[in-house]
């Protein structure tokens, strides 16, 4: 099946959605906890986290055009930070519902029954449900002119996960934790490890 | 456990690569092809690539620092185009393979056993083996100064799939394209979808 640039500007808006969405392949399936400067708390789902650095400790997200409220982007723009809780497996349809254009004054938390949890240092809530929780605060905001979306750039200053899951060479089993993957705007899974391989290096085949 | 930025900053160099980059969750598995003003062929595995918007049809990659040869980034530059394919299971060695530093004139179609492949329109090679490709054009290059990376990002301008996998909404099985998650700097998943959930809106559960 060929597509062309025309092919996609003829599809129907939902179906190009759908489509588009599904590209780049599987996306991280991640709650963003924020509050506004007058303490209200918001969480929203985020498939767009990607990992931009480790020295600095460095993520990303995509924010949507602020055309309507940007609840999310709003706040941490007003507090500088915000927290990032992994999704797992049966945190997947309450995550889901966040997804949902609820009002200024109604919690996310509270509509979809998950927890805020604080740390002593962050006011941005957590999920206490999440199996791996990420502090940041707010480094950069980059606005991309092409089509109006907004990357945020924070920089993780705490993490909260099981200890158990962590590899003596640092790798979090995040499998072991079950976080889901997410494709498109709306399907959901598990994963099964097929291989951690070694270090690539020339002529020294991984397949070997 | 809970982990501060002191930690981070006393974790050994390895220890923190491994720790960070499996914090933001899941990540895409795609194989960017390229070709230099002089006609090299390059392959290079990308785990940042990331949806960006519908409409248009954009996807962003992250490229490390240009403190030594980022041939992907310089291709990209030179010729204003590229190729993501989508990395499937019976490909992982392969495309694992292609993240060793090969020297300039070394390309990795060749080095790692897969096959160039061009359309009618770009001039940068496809991977025949994949089963989800997408053609690009770019559209901008976005210098991060906090950590000198670049965010390229490209419209979609092809795609090569089955429509055997593509639905009548636009969703495109990439868990029937046996495409794999990875986490990490070197574990690939596959999938297991959880469920597709309908459009979420406040007051009606997703739940029920």
């Amino acid at each position: 099946m060929t597509l062309t640039s025309f092919d996609l500007d003829t599809m129907p808006r939902r179906y190009r959605t759908n489509f588009v969405n599904t590209l780049s392949g599987y996306k991280s399936a991640n709650l963003v906890g924020t509050r506004s400067s007058d303490g209200r708390e918001n969480l929203a789902l985020f498939s767009s986290a990607v990992h931009l650095g480790a020295d600095p400790a460095l993520l990303a997200l995509v924010s949507r055009p602020p055309v309507s409220d940007r609840h999310t982007l709003e706040n941490i723009e007003a507090t500088g930070c915000f927290t990032v809780n992994q999704v797992h497996a049966d945190m997947v349809a309450a995550a889901h519902q966040c997804s949902a254009r609820y009002a200024r004054d109604v919690s996310e938390f509270d509509a979809v029954g998950l927890t805020p949890w604080y740390s002593d240092t962050l006011q941005a809530p957590y999920v206490a449900e999440s199996r791996l929780r990420l502090g940041l605060v707010l480094r950069e905001l980059v606005p991309v002119a092409l089509n109006d979306t907004v990357i945020i750039i924070g920089e993780i200053t705490e993490v909260f996960t099981d200890a158990e899951k962590v590899g003596e060479d640092g790798y979090v089993d995040i499998e072991g934790l079950e976080a889901v993957a997410v494709s498109g705007l709306d399907s959901y899974h598990r994963t099964q490890r097929v291989a951690r391989l070694p270090y690539a290096k020339p002529g020294q085949s991984v397949q070997d």
